[in-house]
């Protein structure tokens, strides 16, 4: 008798156990112009714009730590990192829904709560929430939204898009979102230690915002569209720079060279790195979760946007067989790994 | 100092929980044709159809029992749980996105099994798995699963369109689902206290299918294509006829009675409720996951049907002020009363 084999999720982490399911999940409606494989799936229901979906899910203990992370700011965060999605494509997000499960510790004022940040959420991106389930849980809090948004058939931008001499962009800046964690995490950590130190978060309010109620960047698609210009591709950054960039090199089968000197930093965040004796470049690539956008334009179009105050140029695409580099401050060329995601 | 009000989720349910979040969740775009409060949202992205849209949740411990529901089977469930959201508007599903919550405790080849299911499920209502998101979680397993589908703008079949006189009519029979359960949970505690016995689930294939992989009725659609006729109102049966029958009437502010006579009932259903000493009306009206439909029809309407395999007329509409009830066997007027759900 053989022993059934047991792969373990660890083995493959999220992206590989996603190839391989993704293997046995082949479209076969005519519908479906694009399934598994970017920030949403693109479905030609027969109109002049192409419909995009995408669904997301926050897990209690792994996404989020109640201790510090307040539920309204949560129901907020929990929209926009779906609108993310829909943004990331170059479309407009229009419709939620949400999937809620919760154990009884939660009261209706509570969930209240939550709903209370979705639906800010839904007005700041001018979206409506039409529906979804609630259901119990034997334990934590988990919450599922799935987007659904339009986008022109001309407009849309794929993580498979990318060319040789494309500029590399990305909006905002890095590295604050995890240095916001690492913040709440200390304060937590000396808080269980001794309940009655206060917290020390002064000064601090633009990386705890990142990390507790990050905005999805709708405004840098009127960016786009004032100076028309659609790019090449583009990708959100909800798993770290070097992730996303990695991503991005591997669908549109190129090379890049990002430029450390250019990562677009906050003060504070580099203040923040300092204090906790952690390397700020480390934070921008690896830290994740600041829902920036990470694009690639032709050279002629970075003119036209150049003068755009949300985005910086971090590099340049190469042939793919030149591979994937940061020069570092020193001039130096060091070969990007992703560290990525590793929750099991 | 006030001290914060608590409200326990038990005291409202789930419907009560919903009705109190969406008086705060209203839509405001030209595109929401109807948001929260029927089986599915009904958007209007600017075709010849309407898109609808629905959401679902399967928690372990809550919807299902992995001691003897198959991963394969609940792949499928999930799926045909989701795809009978859309057929109770009478519309047709063509794609769905895949949340998953799961612990290390699962394997790959096991999530491999539920994807099984899934994309087998996938192949029988003709739709496409074109996205979601797999993360970990602390225990149990969570299936989020959204559905789009399509349907024509003079078709779509809400809760609200039943008038005084409609034929009350349902689809297939009712009550297996619970039975089904009611003999795996018997035969769970067999196991627990003597694994060394062999259940005892001969001549029980219907019930256990009904409970273990539930059918989405799109083939009723054909029947109801055919005949030229659109309901004038529909709900799916997940919580139990009679918790349906009350949704119908709210919904539509109308009456109903309905005769214990007609409940169409399965003979093996039948022999398990006696075997177990159930009695098998409550089943049917209180079970649940028959995920049959429960529908209304124009008198004239329901003489174009009448030869349909697939249903069975079981009252008919009352003026809302005339109340909901059921006539039983021996004749006696019984005010119906839902159980419905009540997970917390």
């Amino acid at each position: 008798m053989n022993t059934p084999t047991r792969t373990e999720l660890a083995e493959l982490g999220e992206f590989g156990l996603i190839d391989r399911l993704a293997k046995n999940i082949l479209p076969a409606l005519p519908e479906t112009f694009k399934g598994i494989g970017d920030d949403c799936a693109v479905l030609d229901y027969g109109g002049e714009e192409f419909t995009l979906i995408s669904t997301d899910m926050l897990v209690e203990g792994v996404h989020f730590d109640l201790a510090y992370c307040p539920l309204k700011h949560l129901g907020h965060k929990a929209v926009s990192v779906n609108v993310s999605d829909i943004v990331a494509m170059n479309g407009t997000p229009l419709h939620i829904t949400v999937g809620l499960a919760l154990s009884n510790r939660f009261s209706v004022e509570a969930i209240e709560e939550l709903y209370a940040g979705m639906a800010a959420a839904c007005k700041d991106y001018k979206i409506d929430l039409v529906g979804g389930d609630t259901t119990s849980s034997r334990s934590g809090l988990v919450i599922s939204i799935t987007v659904v948004g339009k986008v022109g058939k001309d407009k849309v931008a794929y993580r498979s898009g990318a060319n040789v001499h494309d500029v590399l962009c990305v909006t905002g800046d890095l590295g604050g979102a995890y240095l916001g964690l690492q913040m709440l995490e200390r304060e937590k950590q000396v808080f269980v230690s001794n309940p009655t130190v206060q917290p020390e978060l002064a000064g601090k309010d633009y990386i705890l915002q990142r990390q507790l109620k990050p905005i999805a960047r709708t405004d840098f698609m009127y960016d786009l569209k004032e100076a028309g210009v659609v790019p090449t591709a583009m990708i959100d950054i909800s798993d770290g720079l070097a992730s996303e960039v990695m991503h991005l090199c591997k669908n549109s089968k190129v090379g890049m060279v990002i430029f450390e000197e250019k990562l677009p930093i906050d003060e504070s965040a580099m203040e923040t790195a300092r204090d906790l004796n952690l390397d700020i470049t480390t934070c921008a690539l690896h830290g994740g979760e600041d829902y920036e956008l990470l694009f690639t334009i032709r050279p002629q179009d970075f003119e036209k946007l150049k003068n755009s105050p949300h985005i910086t140029a971090i590099g340049y695409c190469l042939p793919a067989e030149d591979g994937i580099w940061l020069n570092t401050l020193n001039n130096n060329h060091v070969k990007l790994t992703a560290q990525g995601w590793a929750h099991f």
